[in-house]
């Protein structure tokens, strides 16, 4: 019988690991010395933990680091951009999206599929998100990097605590476990697979990707098929108690509105999403849409001035509850921003009751689409840097 | 000349300090050796700052602490109850309350003074609140106590950075200091006046009471003049980076409703406050309206269910975006609670998205229409205890 280690000493290596690897991510260029100071444990341990962290290759070691004092130079430390990636899957309405992130949050492939997924079985999709997740893991081989996890942005309600998707009204799904489903269909059984509500992880993103000069608050809205918002709260994803925040479009904008298939009236999704501008716009997709509004044709600068209104109202009242200075628009609306951005702020400004002290931004999120899909592969990401201890015992095991 | 000590020294002392009384404040009765152990301090440094902190009233030394084996019994320490106390002021429409809180958050003494402050000149109104303040005061010196602080709740935005009133809608006021003037007028030039909106106090008072086992999460609202909200996100006040957070009542919940002193049409506050209840139920006052409901009168019923729909409305919007499991019903709406929780209850379910999956509660406020005058003196509070060394350096000078 072989005597396993006692607890506490598999605890403290796996906490001190997550230190050493997060200090480095904060700080990129720390020399071992620094990493010490930073976290408090001896040069002793994180040499030892370094040495750890590289040779998995989550760490990479630069050279000696530049220094204008006397003395041993250090190396310089930093996340290993060759080293283990997270895998971004998107399973939309109508497409699946895959992409490959490195440690540093650097995507570096990959590939939208169209698919006509709505109303499918999840069986039926998700035989397609497999085969698109196996392209992914082969093209991950041919760079010769290890996938350390995965995450998949899922267009429904995300209950935490279980990883079930509870309810995807735009895909007719119900209580779908979207991670045993794809471990078990698309070779995913060694790595740790999250899923996620898509409109929370193309905020988390965003907040990722930190442009905007730092604005740490903001709702982040796109409208595709639905409309999805994600709340980031002193820079960090606010999803709430059970991951089922940031549900927007079904906010009662106007109670003479047409029925939606939640079974009210007049919900923002319905007058505000792509499907009623385009309408509205008589563009049939688009791109169409695009043409008409650069060429000025005011039809089409109509219907954008006209989903501004319901967007402005629903989003008001957010500002009014959670106080944050900005809106990023993202998705279709980061295309529409040109047309969308001054009418919805002019909305805003007029209902939000603190606007008078300091004005609102509506930003344009320069992740567009791939947002969600993003989003999905740096939460993988982040599972690796947060317990890279677990990492690297999943990957000796595999 | 004196020179000053080493500004290193003073913070080091000030961070202690509060490091000490903030541990003791957490777990009631610790000895100095628990203190020590969960401060990380020396036992010599511990002792130094309860010494330090004991003189100033702040902690109170219980005698023996319980022990059942063997070696020295070491004492126990607690917030001293006979301590500075909080004062807490609520200016209303319709009244000014005050009242003195304890370090423990017990309330020791309160008095709510009816006042027609509607409309009126900040001069005039802070001239009576100044008046109240001076019997609080009065009240103090006769028990012995220092007031350490004071909070103001007032019925409007309140910017944090500034400290200013920035709008009052049914007061009428704009940009008012209110610390400020209240220092001048009421004789509270030593002690620190914060002054903050008084539905989130009303929300923290709440938070604070730590009543319905433990909930971490909710939406505190209350309904009198206006309908004012708090949130409470992960057991912390949540109001926002200005600190306009929480404005519920200018939801648009219906876009025929009657026309709003905000601009809007049919905000939640025409639809759901007091007075459209009173007027529904043709009740004078709220008093004969619960006379009405306790005897089953229809027409006094209908017109609580009647408001449970627009406030199920908004409130559902609210837990849709921020997934909080939780309602709870202060101020007039705790009254109301027989008749308004369950009519409540139904429309959130219908409208929650998440409801399926955990069924939303709509709890009862147990401090009712104080809870924003609590929240105000609690906040003092929580500002002597946060930084006990400031209070102890202005008590010096005073």
């Amino acid at each position: 019988m072989i005597h396993p280690r006692p607890a506490g000493q598999h605890t403290v290596r796996r906490h001190n690991c997550a230190l050493v690897l997060g200090a480095i991510a904060e700080s990129s260029g720390l020399s071992r010395a620094g990493v010490a100071a930073s976290t408090g444990l001896t040069k002793a341990t994180v040499s030892t933990l370094v040495d750890r962290l590289a040779a998995a290759s989550l760490v990479r070691d630069e050279g000696p680091q530049r220094r204008d004092g006397p003395g041993r130079r250090g190396t310089s430390l930093s996340l290993n951009p060759d080293g283990p990636h997270g895998l971004g899957v998107e399973i939309a309405v109508d497409h699946v999206a895959t992409c490959l992130v490195d440690l540093t949050g650097q995507v570096r492939w990959s590939r939208v599929s169209p698919a006509a997924n709505r109303a499918q079985s999840p069986g039926r999709v998700l035989g397609r998100v497999a085969k698109a997740v196996a392209a992914a893991l082969a093209e991950a081989a041919r760079r010769g990097v290890v996938v350390g996890g995965a995450g998949v942005a899922v267009p429904g309600l995300v209950e935490a605590s279980t990883g079930l998707l509870r309810r995807a009204p735009n895909l007719g799904w119900q209580d779908v476990d979207v991670p045993a489903e794809l471990r078990a269909r698309a070779g995913l059984e060694s790595v740790e697979v999250l899923v996620g509500n898509e409109a929370n992880l193309a905020a988390y993103a965003e907040l990722q990707a930190g442009g905007h000069d730092g604005v740490r608050d903001f709702v982040h809205v796109s409208g595709e098929i639905g409309i999805g918002a994600g709340l980031v709260l002193g820079g960090e994803l606010y999803d709430g108690t059970r991951g089922f925040g940031g549900e927007l479009g079904h906010f009662p904008v106007s109670s003479r509105g047409p029925e939606c298939s939640c079974g009210a009236r007049g919900c923002l999704e319905r007058l505000a999403a792509q499907e009623a501008i385009l309408e509205r716009a008589a563009a049939p997709d688009l791109p169409s849409l695009l043409g008409a509004l650069e060429s000025g044709e005011r039809k089409a600068v109509a219907a954008v001035r006209a989903a501004a209104r319901p967007l402005g109202t629903a989003l008001s009242s957010v500002l009014n509850l959670l106080d944050v200075p900005a809106v990023v628009l993202g998705g279709t609306y980061a295309r529409l921003h040109p047309w969308l951005a001054e009418p919805l702020r002019e909305e805003l400004t007029r209902r939000v009751l603190g606007a008078p002290w300091s004005p609102i931004d509506v930003l344009c999120s320069p992740l567009g689409t791939e947002a969600a899909v993003r989003g999905a592969a740096a939460s993988a990401v982040r599972t690796i840097v947060a317990d890279p201890d677990t990492f690297i015992a999943a990957s000796g095991r595999a």
